[in-house]
């Protein structure tokens, strides 16, 4: 039996959502709230903050750091009735200076309390920043169809067999030579973008226990085959994205072992001691996973050096970042700008899975963030069924108004974290079809996890009892007759018709036609040039409708598409 | 051992408050949400609407009934992300137009699913409403201080001795003749105001359980001494106000006897039936208190006479409304508009037992609110000291803002349903007075509950391991050698003072001193003429202070007030 997972394990109950509720509203909070969230030059931004004390406040003060040492004091901006708390808490805001593009600024926050006494400040003393003006994504990001690309289990290369593996934790012998010789099927299928899960030295199969962000782990590659890798793809007009982990690294990693062995390492203070040497805080209590002091200056450095030697030297063009809410938004501020600075058309997004206006936080310090909850909608909609289509649609519509346009969110389907869609469907083909063919022609830059698209599946569930044993979703890479060429073809014309009708990742989307007791839906993607006409059919039966004044007879599961150059955004709509 | 009850019962734990707010944001809402929420003459208010439904909404519609038929389409106004029921909801704003003073606007709110579908009206159909430029408390309201008189517990008048009670729910024989005749004992304290709680024709020893609004208990009087006790009593200067219930009234009523054994009577529909004639809305599932269908032209027609006869006829000065959050809106702003046509002088305020925003939903409908929170603040603080004096004065300086100074807040330390404060404090009469002295020092107009006066308490507390047994809270009242001298002679100069001094209820409030960890607490009340400082000492020692310029030397549990013509604002503050 295939599970469901609730992917936001910080928020999959409702105990842990009022328990996070509760805790985000108290003491003194700003959460990077600016409005605009990514000012624009000559655009004075609105700073806001809450404060929730024992206490009364007296006044609430930002303190400028930069571009030049400056306070700005907050107004009191309404008393609220915190339900959960069951306590007022009080909004202050300011309009912050005007600066020219480009300009970063940062700020502290803290509130003073009535009558005197130490100021308290926001966010646990976070400083926060932006800078003036970014440019967001690049154009070509819109246009991004991304291949997910797993090293370990996508290619042996070199005229190598798959290792013996002992299990799915186990070494499977991918290499990157691999990928460089697989470079023309991905190209064939259509796909101008790949993301790379790590291939920094690391022992296990996944690489996300990394001790060097400055090399290649021996049995992946080397630096030469990394190299030849981008230009490779670059040549077939594929951009290539590293997997980048800002947030932590490997317990073995050289300044971890000396900054736990002495205590007056220069690398002591690139960990969260709570009690040094046994005691730091790691990435959701993996001792292997040290978390790093990203807002030291020596440490924030190292991982940008890192960061821009990969963009300027190998010639990488962008980043996936996992884990992208650990790390201080200050810290991606500054790795925005390292970024865009090594290579002005990069493209960075995160992982970040919280809520809505918790990913919107990063608009202006990422280009955009993955998107979780679009991935489980498709999943409760497509696989399980237990949303219809009518609360899909209404998700979709109040999903794409509270993102603006250009914050990239990438889609998928699935990862090498949770249940393959395929697997969740019984091994359905239709259904994942039909899935993919809605994430297709959504807006986010759609994400195909290596071997989707010939029907790679797994063995097991990923949830047994209480452990989840990911690396079910890491089965390798199907090649030759153990494709499914059916399912092939399928992603092969999927992609290309995305790639040639520009309205499905840049047009207006309408529904225009919705039977939420037929599972029956329709939209449109139309920009100035043409009209997609999408029609879905998530039931068990074959059924006919006319949407937007073309009528479709679509089997089971079956969906169509339909393109012409008449906008339809005034024409018939209909709901049974 | 005596209880700190939690007196929000709806609302007494986190389950509670989370189930209360995943409720209230789901469907289309409106909860008389305008802003203003009593909007003025040529003021068009701004009406806001909230949805949260499994389909997208196309449109969302005000539909005004009065003063004539209109339509207003709300615009989209924004999506928010609701983290407890994990998903979008949207929301929506229309302006209504403006109107002249006295115009009464009534109106519908419908949401209309995208592609059609029937309409889902807003908070289940209700009808919302608001008279424009409704003109608030008469100024009389603001001086008021007020005495709650428990017809059976305060006097058996006419030279009877109280009953022998068979137990603290029995008749002990208070009459209203026993209230007539101790008129100037009321007087003499300085009270200019009476609330009385109901002396319908009713069997239990509250009256809450009436089956006449148009009469009077026999055992507590008749009509004529009804009309003495209202004339005498202003013939003193002191205005009455009586207790009165529009949500449910007795299951011996005749109307609920007529509607229950005939389901064509004319009463049938006075009554919210779930399964007639055995299933009906009751108040809080005592099946012996039906809920009236206010929204009944017939039933509303009834209560809104009753509530004329009282004022119009026997001369009484408003209402204490009980349960006041049962009705809707659109029957308190009838009842409202009756009310201030028949005595515009007329004060109504109610027991709305509810979160801030809910309270203040009533303003323009209803004068005010019982002040629950302050009461539960006032306990927590100068009963159990659980609340320190710094969450005081935040909770304190909160609520004043978040109030408008002309919605009236009566404050209270107990009434009829909860543990006496004296009770709570396990008799400390120094406890009492201080608490008393921070009440009649505040902008609420004071209630004192019969008694507390003059040392009236409990023989056990009203928590009864699951049981509450509220008449542990209606001692009969102590006269003569039995009354407490001292308490007596501090609770009428607290009175007089309070009538002295005009800034104590009309002055801005400031905090001058605040010593959280010895417990010392300071204010000043100013207003044009003069400054009242007052303060506190909520410790078991003696504390002196310097606060605003003054000396204090203060006992344990012991306060002072200074009286200057000077204005302190700009004077010394200080913080330990």
């Amino acid at each position: 039996m295939a599970s469901n997972e609730f992917f936001f394990g910080t928020l999959n109950t409702i105990d842990k959502r009022v328990a996070y509720s509760r805790q985000r509203q108290r003491g003194v909070r700003h959460d990077n709230r600016l409005l605009p969230q990514a000012p624009r030059p000559g655009d004075p931004p609105t700073v806001v903050v809450s404060t929730e004390l024992p206490h009364a406040v007296e006044r609430v003060v930002c303190t400028l750091q930069e571009p030049q040492q400056q306070t700005v004091v907050l107004q009191p901006a309404g008393d609220h009735w915190d339900l959960l708390n069951w306590r007022y808490f009080q909004t202050w805001q300011a309009r912050l200076p005007a600066y020219a593009a480009g300009t970063t600024v940062r700020y502290t926050i803290a509130a003073y309390p009535a009558g005197g006494g130490d100021p308290l400040p926001a966010d646990e003393g976070q400083t926060f920043s932006y800078t003036v003006g970014q440019p967001g994504p690049p154009q070509w990001a819109h246009e991004a169809i991304i291949y997910q690309i797993f090293p370990d289990r996508f290619h042996p290369g070199a005229g190598h067999s798959w290792r013996e593996a002992q299990s799915m934790s186990d070494i499977h012998g991918g290499t990157l030579q691999g990928i460089v010789e697989n470079l023309d099927y991905v190209a064939d299928l259509g796909f101008n973008c790949i993301w790379l899960n790590p291939f920094f030295p690391d022992e296990t199969h996944h690489g996300y226990h990394a001790t060097d962000y400055f090399d290649v782990e021996p049995r992946l590659g080397d630096m030469s085959v990394v190299r030849r890798l981008v230009e490779e793809a670059h040549a077939r007009g594929i951009r290539v994205l590293l997997d980048f982990v800002a947030n932590h690294w490997s317990s073995e990693h050289p300044t971890f072992r000396q900054a736990r062995a002495d205590r007056n390492s220069d690398y002591y203070h690139w960990y969260r001691w709570r009690e040094w040497p046994d005691d730091y805080e790691t990435f959701f209590g993996v001792r292997e996973l040290p978390q790093i002091n990203v807002d030291h200056p020596a440490a924030r450095e190292h991982l940008l050096r890192s960061a821009d030697f990969w963009l300027s030297d190998v010639g990488f063009d962008g980043y996936r970042l996992d884990y992208a809410h650990g790390p201080s938004h200050d810290f991606w501020r500054a790795f925005h700008d390292t970024v865009k600075s090594a290579r002005p058309e990069a493209w960075i997004f995160g992982e970040v899975v919280e809520t809505p206006p918790v990913q919107l936080s990063y608009d202006g310090r990422l280009d955009g963030t993955l998107d979780f909850l679009l991935m489980q909608a498709l999943r409760d909609t497509f696989a399980f069924r237990s949303n219809g289509v009518a609360q899909f649609d209404a998700f979709l519509n109040a999903h794409e108004r509270f993102f603006p346009p250009h914050f990239s969110r990438p889609s998928f389907l699935d990862n090498h974290d949770i249940n393959r869609f395929l697997w969740l469907v019984g091994g359905d083909r239709q259904k994942l079809k039909l899935a993919a063919l809605c994430q297709f022609t959504l807006i986010g830059p759609p994400i195909v996890y290596y071997g989707a698209e010939v029907g790679v599946t797994q063995e097991r569930d990923i949830v047994q009892g209480e452990r989840h044993v990911l690396e079910e979703a890491r089965q390798p890479m199907r090649w030759g007759g153990a494709q499914d060429d059916v399912l092939h073809l399928f992603y092969r014309d999927l992609i290309h018709l995305r790639r040639a009708h520009p309205a499905l990742w840049r047009g207006d989307r309408r529904t225009v036609y919705l039977d939420d007791e037929a599972g029956l839906y329709a939209y449109t993607r139309s920009d100035e040039h043409e009209t997609v006409l999408v029609a879905l059919n998530l039931s068990d039966h074959l059924h006919r409708f006319e949407a937007a004044g073309h009528s479709f007879e679509l089997p089971p599961w079956g969906g169509d598409v339909q393109i012409f150059a008449a906008d339809v955004r005034a024409g018939a709509q209909g709901r049974r």
